[in-house]
């Protein structure tokens, strides 16, 4: 849902938006009769390709919408759709808070929308985005995985291989959760306490900066994976092979992927 | 309420903004029972003097607050407190939309919070959020002004002299609200309704570039007011009449404020 | 010129702008050798489709390939092409100062490098622009037209009719360079030599705010063109007929235009 | 240097850029006549505290300023001045192959010009402005350090301990440093040879990710410092001792900087 309009004028903002209002509760109020524990994910986006307003433009018109249509509907969060500056883990840290995050679209991006693979351009600001989705979990004393959140991935690559940007996004999505589960949040909390704000950020970077490649290669070995996904891809010839394929489906009218 | 952190980790997202839930919550309860037409006006703000979060950082956090709040909390909208490009006037429509549009902190900028006189970097920007208001006002069959809206001005000026800032200031905003009540709604809906975008967005401009200072002057005289407000401060000797003053005060440790 | 690369590390800055350095300057020789007249514009842009780094982002680098290619360099702005908050006036006016402006590409945008028609965001931000164009022209001694300067129209209209877009764009810059050569420099350098903000401020918004529809029309009939070109083309029927040459040329495969 | 004005036509731009530019152009003419190996360090700054235009607002103006004055003026790099999203590194690059990096004002920010401690927000954006620093010495043959630039640190902490911040900024430019001397130069020449994006990304990371810790804790050793400046700091008692010294002085009317 990323319409809107292109000029001052064009449409009437609240007229749209009401009417979406209408259709996103007609929608969620048949799916939660039709499919019991479906959720009705609402995303948002400043800008593009509308130039002038989007009409979801960022995660409180989301949330408002979520609310008219139901419980069942949650926010969809892609880390792409911000204007700059915006706190992501923020908006993270409140849409859990308020039982909303429904999920997330990863990319990530140095100017606009650019759909560049996770933790690209700035890692540590995806770390932070899992580390409040811990720190919510350590919280409220769920268990790792508790929140429920539909992780996806939503990069556009015009230049990098397609399959390696793929594994290369999950390898990274997994060494920054697993650092953000480094955290002490016992000290970290003791530190907040006190006030103490360089013991409570030193707490966050340790956590960042730990080495987790030996765990995660030991639980890859466990789960039946390579232990380094990205280098067992290349030298797998997986890519050639299915190149091929891909050349022949090209041939005979039939899209590629690889 | 710009209160925040500087840095990842300082201190817990989540309960600091419970805590001011809560806190908003008793506050709205106490005003509802105390004074009767009351209103708790909450306001929102990206960053300074905050660096990394700022509790209510935008109008999706504000409008949570006012929800969890009462029916006597409302969104305050500074104009300058956006990140950069963010759509100001769709923000005042939905929160019109939502019946908790409270007031406004008038200014402008060009960067950051620069608290400019207001319309003096983008002065359309300033007519669309008042053309907002006036199509609300329209959508809904009520007269002009029944928004019931607050309207601040919040500038701070550090090189103008303040009277004829604050002065101009209010000139403008009668200027850019007249010329938002010079668009025809009605051409303007049929022009959107078949999709005439060039249409449409003339007729905006056409009111924004209506001269109106001679129906203003008019307004003004029949209000026993100077027709020319900021020729009348500048030529009246008032600046320098509050300026012996304000030197008689300062020197007996009073404060100044021409 | 938009070439870039996608992520740190994919290739070497400072080689990639050596090479285009060294490109520019054989083609700026050979240019001043075969076209003696002729002007070499080096345009700049920070992203998009380059989503890591530009090889020329901004017009600082635009200036020293122009200085390192001849004299027969010049730079070429988009005004599009620019990070948020930047001041492009000012960039204008320093070109303008180092004898290195050599034409725009005009549009405007609310977000990234939008395309949409001139003005229809930030009017006031166009006439800046104007106005310091003409402010060099009075301060040089020179006529107005005097600084040699390429302007062109640079949009992309995937809603608004294009001819439409065209002659709307066209009427916009028009009246805006009219306005700006009707700003009183004489009282404008007053106000600012005794440090009169306000007063200063004034003499701008005096000459954006006139209406110059009339001074236009004329001009415009003097010059046998239509008073108003929008209301011509649209009850001229030129749309319609030229929809029918082009749906002929479609059908045999040509392009379309209108 | 960083003036300007706070509203359109306050004052004549190109006029206050010429008075600029023949200013440091005597003082640099000074500089070299009377101290032979003194450099002029030009600095650049989007806005704050001017809020419409600021005298040298980009790279750009400042090398400019720089060429117009003599061999002997530099740009000045303060990390915290830049527009959202400007590719700092890339500057860094372009400067260093002019031979006009003077030096560094480093700190970190997330919004404007926040004055954090460095790394603090996006350490792997300054892993790469080390980055191009290193890749220059390397590609011109030279040791490392041979680029001679000036590190300042130019922070404000209104909340963090200063000497603590100090500190810690400190330990964190030497750990991205090393880190940014851990990338392997001909593996990345020859992964971008091939145009391969993934390869030439995971050099730069690997080295980014690198524990460095050891390393840094042998080098302060082996020249007499604390392995761990900033655990040696808070356990020295040296913050308390400062802060009774600064307790006195305070009470005579003396500053404090602890």
């Amino acid at each position: 849902m990323a319409d809107g309009t292109n000029y001052p004028g064009q449409d009437n903002i609240r007229r749209r938006f009401n009417e979406l209002k209408d259709a996103f509760k007609k929608l969620a109020t048949k799916m939660a009769r039709d499919w019991k524990s479906s959720t009705l994910l609402i995303e948002y986006k400043p800008f593009e390709p509308a130039f002038y307003h989007t009409d979801i433009p960022d995660w409180g018109a989301s949330l408002l919408l979520c609310q008219h249509a139901g419980k069942n509907a949650k926010v969809l969060v892609d880390t792409g759709h911000h204007l700059p500056g915006c706190n992501i883990e923020q908006i993270v840290a409140l849409l859990l808070n308020e039982g909303r995050l429904g999920g997330f679209h990863f990319n990530d991006r140095k100017y606009a929308d650019d759909d560049l693979t996770l933790g690209s351009i700035d890692p540590y600001a995806v770390f932070r985005i899992f580390n409040e989705i811990a720190q919510f979990e350590f919280d409220s004393g769920k268990q790792p995985g508790a929140a429920k959140i539909d992780y996806m991935i939503d990069q556009s690559h015009n230049l990098k291989p397609k399959l390696e940007a793929m594994v290369q996004t999950v390898c990274e999505a997994q060494k920054l959760f697993a650092k953000s589960h480094l955290v002490d949040r016992k000290k970290l909390a003791a530190a907040q306490a006190k006030g103490d704000i360089v013991g409570a950020e030193t707490v966050l970077k340790t956590a960042f900066e730990a080495d987790v490649s030996g765990v995660l290669a030991k639980w890859r070995k466990a789960h039946g994976a390579a232990p380094d996904p990205l280098a067992e891809l290349r030298s797998s010839g997986m890519i050639k092979e299915l190149g091929k394929v891909r050349g022949k489906n090209k041939a005979s009218g039939g899209g590629g992927y690889a």
